[in-house]
């Protein structure tokens, strides 16, 4: 079973400040981990930042000891510092390495030999033809040598920018379940839902317009629900209905 | 039947940036508002941002017409314009008065006459004998009078800095029903929840002590439940877990 998040490009359009955007789209990077989201799919809605919102997302899900590695200096990570970090299992700490742990890593060649950056005071020999970013095990000590594995814990989530609007990109994404949220979808107190199995995705719209509005062809969620029934503020933010929405149905999680 | 928050007055303690702390505060506040939380108490837990947060939260609250008449110019408001507003019922827009409305105002003696400012063009004067902020129903729109009256809707929130730790607090408010919230607590999915009736409170920890922690003394909560249970992440701060806690609880509201 995975959760994918769908986004807009366009849900910091309220927001002008640069510390406050980078720290809005920290909080959905956090919301997501928290919850064990898997894919984060920003969809096309008439915004201009969704290389921004990519770009965070995407260093937020890093493991620090990586970034450096993986993203140049630029300006949009300037206000970076101000996100709390995931604490994700794959975000692991420096330390002795046993054999039998996974870690998070950076591969490359140098000389004949393949070796991986996997935040431990030395590089590792990695045994296997892999290159960039990679999750390894580490399988002996002295010397320190690393195998391709794959993770047995949440490890992050991967960040899609579609460029295509809703409903293409819903497609692409070809989910087993798609639950939009709305303020005018049913109450979810009276609706029954249906197990969360296989490739389950939650729908997002921006502060100004809802998913429905947004929706630019024909495309059948399978629910559309209001997941903050009896609202009390005339609008929510997406990253308010996000984590709202994923503490709902975490309830009702079974894996 | 009121809902009432509990944080303590450590929530700022991992944050240096000024502008992130009034954003993170902001949070809380719209958190609340959108749940229809009536009072948020901040205990007493070490930390030195008491004052602050109860500024930020009351400036929050407060109709914009009426913040200026209400909040000199202070440092702790530098910032106050990175927060989204709340937009709840008793924010009113400027607009044409109409008899019967009901309108949050702040009423001051001028000469023999009592007067209220309740966000138009005009004052109007007063008939009762109230001063200070208070809500008002417009009972003549030509003149433009008001009387004192009771709100008919989610009216915001007070804010209650005890300066006492939490079970001296807790007892201060004296509620029907208080759930602590912790990672440690029992799963959300196994506990019957008791029907949410009369005054219900929930507690929250800060980022490095939960609440058991924070516990100076017996106290004998009714609940202590995990409302995240399964979170990836290894904390969840005060405003996430708040946002995610009153999002499960609202669907169990019958009022």
């Amino acid at each position: 079973m995975a959760w994918h998040v769908f986004i807009p490009d366009s849900i910091l359009e309220e927001t002008n400040d640069p510390k406050i955007r980078t720290y809005k789209v920290g909080q959905i990077a956090r919301a997501c981990a928290i919850f064990g989201v898997e894919h984060i799919w920003i969809y096309r809605a008439g915004g201009r930042d969704g290389r921004f919102i990519k770009t965070i997302l995407e260093y937020m899900e890093t493991p620090q000891y990586l970034r450096k590695r993986l993203f140049p200096l630029m300006p949009e990570l300037r206000y970076v510092g101000v996100v709390p970090p995931l604490r994700t299992p794959h975000h692991k700490l420096r330390g002795k390495p046993k054999v039998g742990e996974i870690r998070e890593g950076y591969a490359f060649r140098k000389g004949r030999k393949i070796y991986a950056d996997i935040g431990l005071d030395e590089l590792a020999i990695v045994e296997g033809n892999v290159e960039g970013r990679a999750t390894f095990r580490i399988v002996s000590v002295r010397p320190l040598k690393v195998v391709p594995a794959k993770p047995e814990e949440y490890w992050g989530y991967r960040v899609h920018l579609t460029g295509k609007p809703l409903a293409k990109t819903l497609k692409k994404a070809d989910l087993d379940l798609v639950i939009a949220t709305s303020r005018r979808g049913r109450d979810v107190r009276y609706v029954k839902i249906p197990s969360l199995e296989g490739d389950v995705g939650f729908v997002f719209g921006s502060p100004r317009r809802g998913v429905m509005e947004l929706l630019d062809e024909e495309y059948e969620f399978d629910l559309v629900l209001n997941t903050i029934p009896n609202q009390k503020t005339k609008t929510v933010r997406t990253e308010e209905a996000l984590l709202a929405t994923l503490a709902i149905f975490n309830l009702m999680r079974r894996d």
